[in-house]
């Protein structure tokens, strides 16, 4: 069994699992994904299958890159690892999927990404205003879809989903905060919760609604949105490291993207704190305007010296034992897990 | 029976009655909003409770002014219209609440709209990515509210309030797209339909929902609906004639408010679309990046000339008459509706 997303995998199977059940995740939920777009009104819909990558902005139809599903996987996977029917857990996936993609929109705005998913962002072709009411539509939309749903978990998710979308909102509420704040100044306390509640939430709230479609009691419930948290913050972490030391032809970012961009990610901010002359050294280059190449070299340089990779990577194999932990208490035997198994180890190991 | 806004009172308490209803309202659900709000994250609720008027910017306590409850009585009195317990509707009249202002907070983001109840607005004083992500959390906890409620017509009343923020999403979208456009090209039953959605839907799911804790059937719940929707367009038709011939002193408002900032109001279109020696003049004045107090005027006559202003007070009558059609299929005994009744007719009542 592996735990962490530095081990190996003994099956060898992991990564393609993981990708055949993305892909097979893909095949069930998006034509109800669609379907239930269709439903919203006019303009709406024609920006909500534009920011799915459905449509291109003069309305003409589109190849299609609505993201790679991990969310609507964890759902469909926790129904099936507590003995449920994953076909009968199809809308909570695809409300899910909705809630990610409602938080996606009004991010991009509230950041000023002018890129998602290399096409861009909808507030840049269709206006702020109407990339705010899309959001707005397809969170109201994602909770409907739960609403409407017969299934007896419905209320029970319904209220699960709503709460998470609050921990979403205080998640990037937070993120915002921290960019109006000296990197010194941000704890690395503050930064594991703000990121549990950016990332690790929705990852927590999807496996939490498969349980909660399979049947299963409250403490399993809690036990799987504690698995998906923990894998969050893992995949926070490693999605951090990427942004530092990635490989740009394997992730689409430029290497140290986010040290140009003065990012206070985890690994930053663990190295600032580390009251190391290093952590001083990257303080400096932090507080310059601008950083050209040689001072992004320095600045990962000195977050490595500073011990900030190290933590991470550590923090990253940490959280991926308590996630395994937490599932074992939902599912005791985990073999009937290793879907999400594979899911957890796929959004963790991207570095290698 | 008293039917539009331009008839007497033979009871003469209507307006005492809205009135006292409504105190009562704010009474009883206000300890649960604010309780409810409390529940928000660290500065999510501050924000919020700025917005509600009941803290300053600076976080000390302030009066309050969370606007006149008309939403929240609609859904009380609908209630005890059809034999409910309006006590039993408290969490739902909570819910309508938040969802209105979930809206304001955006829509005034998106309008750029600098005062809100004679305060500055929440974007104002936050920043548009706080105002944005409070809005996001208001209406997530707004259908939080509805699904943790255990009454049994929690399910269908959520559903039914996340399908109406989709409306409301259309609606404030709409009015947007009609910003851009000549006045002349927008026709009434754009304009109409807009205001339906905009207005009209939250009006008619408050009193849908009421209906539904009442344990009301499909076709009651329906007819209190559509009594909702009807009286909220003829609240509308009346707020739009004050916004060009209201009194400042009672209204608020400057007098012609809605000409100088080109507002598209229903009686401007209605002008416009008159085809008379009054549109032309109306049109070329809309035309016209600004607006001198003779032109306010001018154009002011020019609407009444063209006869907008009969049109929006036969339309308005018009549709009090079809609200209260509905309402009497819903309440055949309509004495027993007073209540729903006296709210009508405050809202639209306010031009006198």
């Amino acid at each position: 069994m592996t735990t962490t997303h530095t081990t190996g995998d003994p099956k060898g199977d992991g990564m393609e699992g993981a990708a055949g059940l993305l892909a097979r995740t893909r095949a069930a939920v998006d034509p109800r994904l669609r379907t239930t777009v269709e439903s919203l009104p006019g303009q709406v819909r024609r920006i909500a299958r534009y920011h799915f990558g459905w449509e291109q902005a003069d309305g003409t139809s589109a190849e299609g890159n609505a993201g790679k599903a991990i969310r609507p996987a964890l759902v469909l996977a926790a129904t099936q690892a507590l003995g449920g029917d994953p076909r009968q857990a199809e809308r909570a996936a695809t409300a899910i999927e909705l809630a990610h993609n409602f938080s996606l929109l009004h991010d991009d705005v509230i950041d000023e990404d002018p890129t998602r998913r290399n096409r861009p962002t909808a507030w840049t072709v269709f206006g702020v205003p109407d990339a705010i009411i899309t959001g707005d539509a397809m969170c109201a939309l994602a909770l409907r879809v739960l609403a409407e749903d017969p299934h007896p978990a419905s209320a029970k998710a319904s209220a699960r989903l709503a709460a998470c979308v609050i921990e979403l909102c205080a998640g990037q509420q937070a993120d915002c905060a921290f960019e109006n704040r000296a990197p010194q100044d941000v704890t690395i306390e503050e930064c594991l919760t703000m990121a549990e509640a950016k990332t690790g939430a929705l990852l927590g709230c999807a496996c939490a609604l498969g349980a909660l479609y399979a049947g299963a009691g409250d403490e399993e419930v809690e036990a799987m949105d504690a698995f998906g948290r923990e894998a969050g913050l893992a995949f926070q972490l490693i999605d951090d490291l990427i942004g530092i030391w990635g490989d740009p032809a394997r992730t689409g970012k430029p290497v140290g993207a986010d040290l140009v961009a003065h990012k206070k990610s985890l690994p930053v901010v663990a190295a600032m704190a580390s009251g190391t002359p290093a952590a001083e050294e990257l303080a400096e280059l932090y507080r310059a305007p601008a950083m050209d190449a040689a001072a992004v070299r320095r600045a990962a340089d000195a977050v490595e010296r500073a011990g900030g990779r190290d933590w991470a990577q550590s923090q990253a194999a940490d959280r991926m034992a308590r996630a395994v932990d937490h599932l074992s208490r939902a599912v005791p035997e985990l073999g009937a897990a290793d879907e999400l198994l594979a899911l957890a180890e796929f959004v963790t190991r991207r570095t290698r």
